[in-house]
C-alpha cells in the first residue's frame, strides 16, 4: 500500500468540523488518525469512514497533554500496513463561550489557553520535529475571528486564539523554507454543526440557507491548502458565510 | 451550448498571470474574454486556448477607460452562441517599479493609481452593476504585499494597491449578502513570468526551484476561490513561494 | 525672532480640526501657515490666532494642485521675519460621504482620490524634499477608520484613505532614519465640529458628552506626536471617543 | 493630601522601563506602588523617587500569582495618608529570548505565557473590577512587535504577547464606555536599559545615538496616554527609534 497518513486533532461529533476533515482526507485516500478526547465519538467517525471504503483509526488524545501528543505522532510516523508517514496535520481545537471578563477565574482563563493555544503549540512543535527532516508536509491551524481581535466577553478566548495564530506565523516563517506548509484559517461565523444545532436552534433558523459554515465546505478549503504548489502557498485565509457581516 | 463566460482584465504576455488565468478558466469549460491593452498579445493567448480546444476571444481593453470597461462587460453579458453571461471576473492590473519618492511626478503617481486602483474600481463597479441582479458571481482582485504595507521606494505603488484592497473589502461587505463573492489575493513574491525573466534573470536564478510564484499555481488558487461554497467564502488570502521571507 | 514655522493643510471652519491644529501650534509659539481653499475661512482662523497673541498667515491652497503646494512650501521655507523654516506639517484633507457604489461616477471617485490621497502625496513629497536635507521635522497625516477597512458605501473614501496611509508608511520607513518623523492618525469617530453640528444635529445630541472627538483633544495628540523624542517615535495611533464602538 | 495613586507592575532595575514609569508618575505627583518580584530592586526605585521628593512604596509582587495581584490592588484602593485610590495602572511584564521552536519545553512555553499573558489578565481583570465602579482610570499594557506577528525563534514570546494584546482590545471595547481607558503600546525596538547594556553591549554601540528606545521617552508616551481627553482616546500606538527598520 502507498496510502499516506493524516492526523486530525480535535475530533468530536460526526457533525463537527473535525469529523468532516477526517472524512475529506480519507476520501482522498489518506489513512486518518482520528484524534480527540472522547473515544465513543472517535469510533463513530472511524466507522463512517470505513463504511465508505476509507481507512482510519481512533487515537484517544487530550491535545493539552504532551504525552498524548507525542504518542499520537509516534503512531503517525509509523502507521503500519506499509503506509507512508503523516504529512498532513490539522490542529482543530474546539470550545468557545462568552464570559463576563471580571468573573473569569484563573482556572477558566488557563483552561481556554490550554485547549486553544497550548494544544496548538504541542501539535505544531511535534509536526515541526517530525516533518522538517523530511522536507515536506502541511500543518493547518483552525482560527477564528477572535484570532484577529478581542471583543467584549471574549478576552479569554481571543487571548488563546491570538496566541495560536502567532505560533502559526512563527512556524510558517521558520519552516516554510524547509518545505513545511503552515497555514492558519480564520473561521468567521457559526459552523453548521452539532453545537449550534443543539444549543442555539433559533440562531440556526435565523441564519437561513448557507448562513452557517458547512463543515464540508471548510474541509474542502483545508484540502485545497494541502494541495497548493510550493511556489504559491497560502499562510492565512478567512472563511465566512456569504451573508456574514464583517 | 451552456458554457459560462469569464472576463480576465490585464492580460499580457503568454507567460504572465493574466494568460495563465485565461487558460485555467478555459480548461474548465469557460468562454474567456481575454482583455488587455495589446491586441497582438491577446491574440496569442486566444490562439493557445483555441489550440487546446477551449473557447476565448480577445477584447482590447484599456481598463483605466470607462468606455472600454463598459464595452467589455456589454460583451460579457451577451457572449453569443448561447453562452451564459459572465459570472467570473478577474481584475489583474500589472506594473510595478521602485522609484525615489521625492522624484515621483504627479503624472507618474496618477498613472500608477489609474492602472492599479481606478481600473479595479471600474471593473468592480461594473461587476456589481451587472452581477448583483443575478445574485451570483465571483470577482477576484490581484493584490500584492504592497497592498498591506508601504515600503521605501514604493509609495506610489502601495497607495494604488492599498486603495484597490479597500475597494475589494467594501464590495465584499456590501455585495456578499447579495451573492457576489469578492476576493482579494495578496501575491507576496516574484511571479515566474516574462517580466522577471527578461528584466531580472539573475534574480530568477538566485531564487531557484519554486522560488518564484508559478502562474499556473496562482491560477489554481483563483479557480478554487471561484469554486468555494457560499457558506464558506474567502475574502482574502496570501500566496507566496515556500522559501519567501515575510 | 526664533519662532519656528508650521504648515497646516486643509483648514476650513473655525470649529474644524484644521483650525484647532493651527491654534494649538500657534499657542506653542509657532508661526502657522494656515492653508485651505476658502480665503475667508482662513482669514478668520488667522484673526483668532492673532487676537490671542499668536502668529499666523493665510495661504490659499488647493492641496490637489501641485503649484499651490509648491508655493506653500516655498513660503514655509522662507517665512520671513527671521523665523526658522517649517519643521511641522499636517496634511488634513477633509470630506466624506456615503455613496451607493454602483452609482459612483469616475469623476466622483477621482475627486475623492485627489482630495484624500493625491493631496497627501503632494504635501508629503514636498515635506520630504524640503525637510530631509535638514534631518529633522514632523509630518502628520489625518486618517480615518476607513484607512484600515472598506465598508459598504465607502469604497471611494476608503480607497483614498488607504492609499494615504500607504504613503505615510512608505515615508516613515524611508525618511525616519533621516530624521523625519512621519505619523498617521486614525480618527475613529465623529469630530465635534461644524460639519456634524450643521448637518447631523440629532447625531450630536445622541452621542452626548464626549461622544464626539473634541478638536482640541485631537490637536493635543498631534502636538504630542511632534514632541516625541527621536528614540521613541509613533508611526500610527488611533483616536476615538471613550464610548465609541469599534 | 490629595495625591492620586498609580500601580506599575513589572519593575526591575533602575535603568529599566518599569522604574522610569514609576519616576515619571511620581514626578506628576502620584503616589506610586512599585511592584515587582525582587524587593531589593523595588527598594532602590522607591529610594530614588523619595530622594527626588516623590512618594512611592515597594510592593513585592509576582504578577503571575493571583493572590499577589489581589493584595497589590487592595493596597492600591486604600493607599493611606488620605491619598485617592489608584487610577493609573501599567502592566509591564518583562523577559524575552530567542529559542529554537522545536526545543521549547512545555514548561518554558507556559512560563512565557504566565509572565507575558496571564499576568496581564490578572492585572487587567483586577483593574476592571476595581475601577469600572468609579467610571474612570487608565490601564496601559506594554506590548512588543511580537504582539503583531510571529517570527522564527519567537513563537513562545509572540504567543504570549499576541494574547496580551487580545486582552487589551477586549477590555478597551468592553470598558471604554464605562470610562476606563485601556491602551496597548507596541514597543518596536530595543530598550536602552540594563538588559541590553549588560548582555549585548556591542548592539548598544552599533545602534548609536537614539538607536534604542529611551525609557524616559517611553514613559512620557505612557503619561500622555493617561492625560488624553475621553473624547479622543488612543487604544494602540507604536514606539520605535527613528532609525529602526520596520
Amino acid at each position: 500500500m502507498t496510502a499516506r497518513t493524516a492526523i486530525v486533532v480535535g475530533v468530536g461529533a460526526q457533525q463537527g468540523l473535525g469529523a468532516a476533515l477526517c472524512r475529506r482526507f480519507a476520501a482522498q485516500g489518506y489513512h486518518v488518525l482520528v484524534a480527540g478526547r472522547t473515544e465513543a465519538k472517535l469510533n463513530k467517525v472511524v466507522a463512517t469512514i470505513r463504511a465508505a471504503g476509507g481507512s482510519a483509526e481512533a487515537v484517544r488524545t487530550d491535545a493539552t497533554r504532551e504525552a498524548d501528543v507525542l504518542r499520537l505522532f509516534d503512531r503517525g510516523m509509523s502507521p503500519g500496513d506499509g503506509r507512508a508517514p503523516v504529512d498532513l496535520i490539522v490542529s482543530n481545537p474546539g470550545n468557545n463561550q462568552r464570559l463576563d471578563f471580571r468573573e473569569v477565574s484563573v482556572e477558566t482563563f488557563e483552561d481556554f489557553w490550554r485547549a486553544g493555544c497550548l494544544s496548538g503549540f504541542l501539535v505544531g512543535r511535534e509536526a515541526a520535529r517530525r516533518l522538517v527532516p523530511f522536507g515536506r508536509g502541511t500543518v493547518i491551524f483552525t482560527g477564528a475571528s477572535a484570532s484577529l481581535r478581542g471583543k467584549p466577553g471574549f478576552a479569554h478566548f481571543a487571548a488563546a486564539k491570538a496566541g495560536l495564530r502567532a505560533i502559526a506565523q512563527s512556524m510558517a516563517r521558520e519552516y516554510g523554507p524547509f518545505g513545511l506548509h503552515v497555514a492558519h484559517v480564520i473561521i468567521d461565523g457559526g459552523i453548521d454543526g452539532e453545537r449550534l444545532h443543539s444549543r442555539f436552534p433559533q440562531l440556526v433558523q435565523e441564519r437561513g440557507e448557507n448562513g452557517l459554515l458547512s463543515t464540508e465546505a471548510i474541509a474542502e478549503a483545508y484540502w485545497q491548502l494541502h494541495c497548493q504548489h510550493p511556489s504559491a502557498w497560502t499562510q492565512e485565509l478567512d472563511l465566512r458565510p456569504f451573508k456574514e457581516q464583517f
